[in-house]
């Protein structure tokens, strides 16, 4: 079975030595003062989510925790080195050779780490049913289109979405998602296949990267929310708001657990996700000088959005014409949080009484709202087409696609590390 | 069994309801600068404190790990929420009609994730032997209480207690203790119960606690301790005093468990707990400029009380007339060393050479002493009171308290938790 | 057999004793500004490292992880102990008699935590094959030797070493080795010593430390980067060269472990250690000024000869005249890394246009490469005289040694730890 990645780590060592390259030719340092006492602890929390809440988080698969939390890593490392170069050169108009250079400083590599989080997202769509070629060619593919998406959602529409709720959490969702209508679609891989569940081990480490998503999200959310010198009254606002959100979501989503569930008792998956739907969906308005009851009511709201869609949608989305299959649920937790997150930008950006509240914000009017909406659709398009093409190249060459998994090896160790083959393996 | 869910459910939707309307009716964020460079970083430490420190720490039982983790996240969370509204109109004057509106800033979001830490303490008295749902109502009539005591302590008698050895540990240590008095009497469901111990993994796992603890408790003690635009030194005192404290109760309490344990061996039960004992002990006078060795010796004192109450007195309190059942030892991590800490906060503000040097954090001046004395009694009285009264509330009104609990089902994730009602949860 | 830990408990004992002691008579507490703003962060990041990141990346044995966790706690702590004396002295001239005081710092607190660093490297080497006093008096012995080698590479040659490729990584790795020569010797106690090996479970853990090293490595390059008032431009380019090797080394480590291991699959092991392999590497030259493809570089550089010494050289200088015993594979990790961070920061200052633009670093001018490659070979002499020196004496002392450990009882749990003597220990 080993042959199965070489395709893997040749694509890995390909685009290292692409990335050396571009890095050589087209990068250098910021070149003074950097603002470490500013950005350096975001950063961490930042690259800490990413690491440790999306790599542990996606450890619950009762065989499957080595490749969640093994790929996690080198996949968001890889995405990172790539989103430096894409993004570094989106926003600094290397594109349209205004710079020759991009300058490298960290709130590049905040955004990059942004990135990174997104396509974490998407992996969690297809987790324990691709190869890791196929997800590494997936997420690869990612990239140029989340630098696109950023470009017109940032540069050209100046919607507000500070914490990602349309363009990293919808994005990574939806381009997951359509990724994941191609992938591994042979019967009895979904649902019901005898490795996709937890075990009470793998569910107590799938805690770990919860609670840290939970805590450090207000960091995600205000990580880029001040500037040097100016005032940190917007990243004040990102931090309560989450936070508010945050708290709302967590009890929302154990109340709706065990009041939505069939079994009335509590359900780890909903604790291990939809706790945290209330930073997905205050993420648009996060800067926004909002009542604090507002973010509150939207965190509850977004918790229990998030449950009822693991207790009812999820099951139809796969048994229904669609078929589709999300391993972690992140339509769940990512897509229609996202949505309602760009929903209530849209919102609250057209109350005359908050609009008057936050002028500096706004920096398209009364039009704010439609370019929110904007922002959305335009994310929503994108996600869906990069996913798909991305979907159908990773299981259409087979260079790529290596062997055809078996429906067997699917949610397993085995097939991929070295000296867990045995079926001794749970844990 | 899911049945006993319904009124845990009802409540944390309650709670969240009439949340809402208080936080609509009653708050505002603060408006201007928000000091996020001061106070940010300590709110993070403080949290991760709360909700992975105390959170996996509580995951040692070998079939328990999932409630202790998920109760004390959604609990910590609820608690949070409360604490923002009592704590904020205890010390904003909004109780006294000196203000209508509470404001919230980082320091209070501070002071709520202190009271979340202050109920998991508690939550550790109890752990695995009460229904989620009379866990809930004990923390929820702890807040109001523990914001009592606080009033009392701060803003009345003007102790000294930064890092809240006396009015955040003891006050939940006693508060808990005095709660477990009702809570699963039956005959066979104490240290001796089949579930009550640890596995390998469990045993790791709790370690995540340990450590994360350990290492943040400086922030713990320290968070409060500058101002914006003061000097950070009593912050600095607040640091280096808790780290050598911290220091010196790890090697004390590794030397104590194989020095007063029966086997010779080191215990997992003290390596876990006793360790961390000198943050609480140097708590009520982290603040003050200490002789390093004097918080060096605190610490030492601390780790050896606290493994010598694991060993000697924890198996007494149960088996004696008392019939205190104490699941995680709470009196001897957080009880005694933090009557330890207040004692010793008096005896050294009552030494002319130290009062000398911390002249300008002694308010009460020579006075001080006795003031720190008072504290502790209060804290002491309110938790005990606070504490019976919840008890008996969980235990004799049967809507919450909802159908009693097996004893062969106690310290085990079965009831609560779908999908996991089988034997083989073991791990 | 409790018996055999009687020296490791009088030892932990006296050291706290001495240490209480002589912190009573030699330190105090810096006096005025403390700069917590300043250098908090990097402390808290530095020590998360040592206590959670090497605790947890040692816990991979399948039946060793509660001494992994708990001796690294310990023995870390005893470390910081005795460093903040040793380091505090040497730094501080208290041994030629210029101060009679030391005073201790945020900066010497962080120092005291590298120290305990390289002390858990040491640890590694002898992971599983030593006594807990063996342990102990191995590190209680190296501090000493440690600040030695740091006074004559700074303060005497000062080299560049901001990270510690050399004087931390290095010196750890040999020192370790040295003593590992002499330590559990007999046959069948190595490499394919039944528990020599991971669970799925104990890899799982072990990623814990490996993300946390790896996320937080720039702050362990960076943390004495800048100085309060000054520029934090040399602390800028310890973070930016840092997190570009690190993902440099994670994607190469990820790619040679199927490129070079036997399998064709991915390993664990590589996973868990030679990810890391960029931060040991670009450690002596992280404050320079380098382009961008440089640090990536010698990051790539570092994964590859990691992965390629677990490979290839663990099991040659095990089977060989040496028969040189490794448990981490400390060499792969931190000693050959090491020396390459040596050797290219001899190559960066040599080159005249990196030379031209690091002119402030470069205090010996011109003779900077010569002082690098000194530093790099008295960090290897006091290594191995200091680390051979160590092993006789805690292999030849009957006290220190206590009874000699069986074949059968290496790599295990059971000696040591009250309640888990069973065979069902494995988990």
């Amino acid at each position: 079975m080993g042959a199965k990645l070489k395709s893997f780590a040749a694509t890995l060592a390909g685009v290292l030595c692409a990335a050396l390259l571009a890095f050589a030719l087209f990068t250098d340092l910021a070149p003074e003062e950097a603002y470490v006492s500013h950005y350096y602890q975001f950063l961490i929390h930042v690259m800490l989510m990413i690491f440790v809440g999306f790599g542990f988080l996606m450890t619950f698969l009762r065989k499957y925790s080595l490749s969640a939390v093994g790929l996690n890593f080198v996949l968001s490392a890889v995405v990172m080195l790539l989103a430096v170069l894409a993004l570094g050169a989106a926003q600094q108009g290397a594109l349209e050779g205004r710079v020759s250079t991009i300058t490298i400083d960290l709130p590049l590599f905040i955004d990059a780490a942004f990135a990174a989080g997104s396509a974490m997202i998407a992996f969690g769509a297809v987790l324990g049913r691709a190869s890791p070629s196929q997800i590494l060619w997936m997420l690869v593919l990612m990239v140029p289109v989340y630098a696109l998406n950023q470009w017109v959602v940032f540069e050209q529409f100046r919607a507000l979405d500070i914490g990602g709720s349309m363009s990293i959490h919808a994005f990574g969702a939806y381009y997951g998602l359509a990724a994941s209508r191609w992938i591994a679609t042979q019967p009895g891989g979904g649902a019901g296949h005898a490795n996709n569940g937890a075990s009470p081990a793998t569910d107590t480490f799938a805690m770990i990267g919860t609670i840290f998503l939970w805590i450090l999200w207000p960091s995600f959310n205000g990580a880029l929310g001040a500037t040097p010198g100016g005032t940190d009254q917007w990243q004040w606002h990102c931090i309560a708001n989450t936070l508010l959100a945050l708290l709302a979501s967590c009890v929302a989503a154990f109340a709706a657990s065990v009041l939505l569930g069939e079994s009335g008792k509590m359900d780890m998956v909903h604790v291990q996700n939809a706790t945290l739907a209330g930073g997905v969906a205050v993420g648009s308005s996060a800067s926004l000088r909002l009542p604090p009851a507002a973010a509150l009511g939207l965190g509850a709201l977004a918790g229990v959005l998030s449950t009822a869609g693991y207790v009812r949608l999820t099951p139809k989305l796969e048994a229904g014409s669609l078929a589709l299959r999300d391993t972690c649920g992140v339509h769940n937790l990512h897509g229609m949080p996202g949505i309602l997150g760009g929903l209530a930008s849209a919102l609250f950006t057209a109350l005359p009484s908050l609009a008057a509240r936050n002028t500096g914000l706004l920096v398209r009017g009364a039009a704010q709202p439609l370019w929110q909406l904007a922002g959305l659709g335009v994310t929503l398009a994108l996600a869906a087409a990069g996913g798909s093409a991305a979907g159908a190249l990773v299981t259409r060459v087979g260079w790529v696609r290596g062997a055809e998994l078996v429906v067997e090896k699917l949610y397993d160790d085995a097939p991929w590390w070295h000296g867990h083959e045995g079926e001794e393996e749970e844990h």
